[in-house]
């Protein structure tokens, strides 16, 4: 098992225990350029379960796909300042077609606000052709100079971009805030990866942006992650890229816009907030391969039976509309098997033996726990069906109490020092709102304030840097 | 009308009719970078349904989707000389990121052999792992010199690449034509355009493969278009890469590989095969928008009973599965409405209006024929089900008639000039299989081998250009 199973404990280096797991595990590569990887067939299937329960829910509330062209001029992205000096230091510039030098050099899209909304400065004519709402799914790159990690930090990746426009104020609102929600319910209930809501301070909000709103997660390592956002854009666009409407009041007016994104870096959370020392483990609602079936061989006629026995359980869970593998390779043992598909987080592993195929039973196997199950062959759909449900349910509880564990209320900034340095993890504490105090505590100790959440508390203390009137409890901790 | 409506005639300047349909009917629309599109929701739509299909294909053929990095080194690209050779002219290079220029600059993906290969190289060991069959859906930039045309070229376009691996030439050949095959069944069925199918010649092939098969279609101008292309690449890229394997031989051995894609083109060859002096006609197997309600308004009780059947059956259809515009906008006559679903192409439009719900009953109205009928309450299911089917059949019989009035088998080359600069087409003529002659041809024509098709037939004459005996029977066109 030294060359194909994970030789590194979770708990003992983090860092490389995930590097090992997305590596064996065959999620991903590095690929031959610095700082890109290649998303390999297992991690695409997660992808594509995500855009297929997201496709749905944007599509039913009237959102609509399209694709925008990769390159950008130059001039575009300057025109809105502030958005120009955050994205521009990371920005892949196209200089040369074919053999010839470009007149003006073209970015590579970091983010599509820019050329998307130039289009909607055109398109968009009177109130009846509000709301716009339109996603896009695309790749995205932005020239990290810090360390890549695979999935969560590359210079390439995946995402979708929501971008809308409306009439008013209070529709715009309601969009970012059904945007964030919805990532809130699709992270949560099928990645099981529990998160905390709010808003950005304004030195962490989108550059360019009125306010953001951001879910967040921890890692077991005690960094916060940063899972999706949804920004309120306000009319800061509309106004650089003349995005106005004729109003039924027959008056020229701009539009408020939102933009929101959730990128394949939910991919390298989903991996590090739920394996173990044996691997994966995937949540059932985006495993690739949610059963794997291993006939456990026996000479004589029994072979055949159990051959027979197997195959005849694949197509019915298969008929149930499951992702199922017989895997009935002669060439290796039932243990090596075992631990290739929990490497691989496979939830639920089904053995058929000679004493079970004589019993009418079946041994199931949880991924999530170890433990086994004896199932009798015609409970076999309603027991996969239940322990679907309860592995779901037992990720996300136990992911849920990692969360908490994880979060440490502080009273001062010695014992915030403290955490910071010892378990890590969110900090909640409170927080005067001056973007001086929280420049100084990033300075000093690597935290940022992760969010302000929605759900206001009245704050226990004074800030905890400046000891003046605490504004808001909020979430503190170093991230990825 | 003149404003929103189509205002050339399809037949009098065919490109013009093509850039009016595309922009008013909003399937598209130019960038504000040279020679890049935006791909607008109507006709994503339509590559989402072509994705739909596609992905079941090839997922239960055992094909599985990933997905690498858009970033090609240009090293690797020169691997393969023919390769190289072939895509250096329209590579779009990365030479910097942020402040920073780069070492070696980056070509951005014109195709994905070289960096996928490069990884295949890795992650084949033996025949266990063959075949390995992985597809991925991105985006494409071939930086384009000549005039481009909305979906037909441009430089940046969508498309799908499968790359295979096999252990023998027969394997691999039997993928090439099952890429090819599938293609020819998606493209007649769901847009509804007849192909031609074969082989390329020499000279057309892909850059580096061993041969090169093809659908190719004819649009109403005259001109063919590439539809669909399957590569059989030999050891070619196997060697340059080093993509072995140990066989059940226990002895090294190159893989064999395929390459095939479709791309966004479709969309483009949809709309000049079927539209018309109204616009758009949508095969309803992929239209965006299948059926729109119109109720004709009338004063008095009717417009409520009116506008509460027509929502009854938008429900109807909807929960059918169907995608249904009910247009009840107060501010636009039915007369606009009737020609604002015509130039988007909608395959079927119900009217309702005070006689028809006298007499519980619709009047249906077919994009394709203008033909009306009314259809009794209770069938409207049923009578919408087999209109599309209608529809689908009719829209291909008519390209196809088009596609056999456009093929002129010539018997000689004089013949030959004068049906290429008379009424177009493929022309159906022998050739002698000698790349001279064919580069004689086009050099004189414009004109070049489309396919050699699979069904052989015994040439009938000649060489067309040189008069040694013909070796196979050919189809010339000048093309898109």
């Amino acid at each position: 098992m030294s060359d194909t199973g994970v030789t590194v404990k979770k708990n003992v280096d983090f860092s490389e225990w995930y590097v090992e797991v997305v590596l064996k595990a065959e999620l991903a590569d590095y690929a031959p350029v610095k700082g890109c990887m290649i998303i390999r067939p297992d991690a695409y299937a997660v992808w594509e379960k995500i855009q297929e329960v997201v496709n749905k829910k944007i599509k039913v509330t009237g959102h609509r796909n399209a694709y925008f062209p990769m390159f950008i001029p130059e001039a575009f992205l300057k025109r809105e300042a502030e958005h120009f000096e955050g994205f521009t230091p990371e920005v892949a510039w196209i200089t040369q077609g074919g053999d010839t030098s470009l007149e003006e050099k073209l970015a590579v899209r970091p983010t599509s606000e820019t050329i998307m909304y130039s289009m909607y400065a055109k398109w968009i004519r009177s109130w009846r052709d509000l709301p716009l709402k339109i996603n896009q799914w695309c790749n995205i790159v932005r020239w990290e100079t810090k360390a890549t990690k695979l999935f969560l930090r590359t210079r390439e990746f995946l995402w979708q971009e929501g971008h809308t426009a409306h009439q008013t104020a209070e529709e715009c609102e309601t969009e970012v805030m059904w945007a964030i929600n919805m990532y809130k319910d699709v992270i949560e209930n099928m990645l099981a990866i529990p998160v905390l809501i709010g808003t950005k301070s304004e030195s962490e909000k989108f550059a360019g942006a009125l306010y953001t709103t951001a879910v967040e997660s921890i890692m077991p390592d005690g960094k916060a992650l940063q899972m999706g956002t949804s920004h309120n854009l306000g009319q800061h666009f509309a106004k650089v890229f003349d995005v106005k409407y004729i109003g039924e009041d027959k008056m020229d007016h701009y539009v408020w816009q939102s933009s929101w994104g959730i990128t394949t870096r939910l991919i390298g959370a989903m991996i590090m907030v739920h394996g173990d020392d044996k691997g994966l483990i995937m949540p059932p609602k985006v495993a690739p391969t949610q059963i794997v079936i291993v006939p456990i061989p026996f000479k004589g006629q029994d072979a055949e039976a159990i051959a027979a026995k197997t195959c005849e359980i694949a197509d019915i869970l298969k008929t149930n509309g499951l992702s199922v593998i017989l895997d009935d390779r002669q060439e290796y043992t039932p243990g090596w098997k075992f631990n290739q598909w929990e490497l691989k987080g496979v939830p639920i592993r089904i053995e058929v033996g000679p004493r079970d195929l004589k019993n009418g039973q079946v041994v199931m196997v949880r991924r999530d726990t170890g433990q086994k199950i004896f199932v009798k062959e015609a409970d076999i759909s309603d027991t996969v069906e239940k322990l679907f449900q309860d592995i779901q349910d037992n990720m996300f509880a136990k992911a849920k109490t990692m969360l908490q564990e994880k979060i440490t209320a502080v009273m001062s900034y010695d014992e915030f020092k403290q955490v910071v340095e010892g378990k890590g993890g969110f900090i909640k504490t409170s927080w005067c709102g001056s973007p001086d105090c929280e420049a100084k505590i990033k300075a000093e100790t690597g935290a940022t304030i992760r969010v302000i959440p929605f759900e206001k508390e009245e704050p226990k203390i004074c800030c905890v840097y400046c000891g003046k009137s605490g504004k808001d409890v909020v979430y503190f901790a170093r991230s990825y």
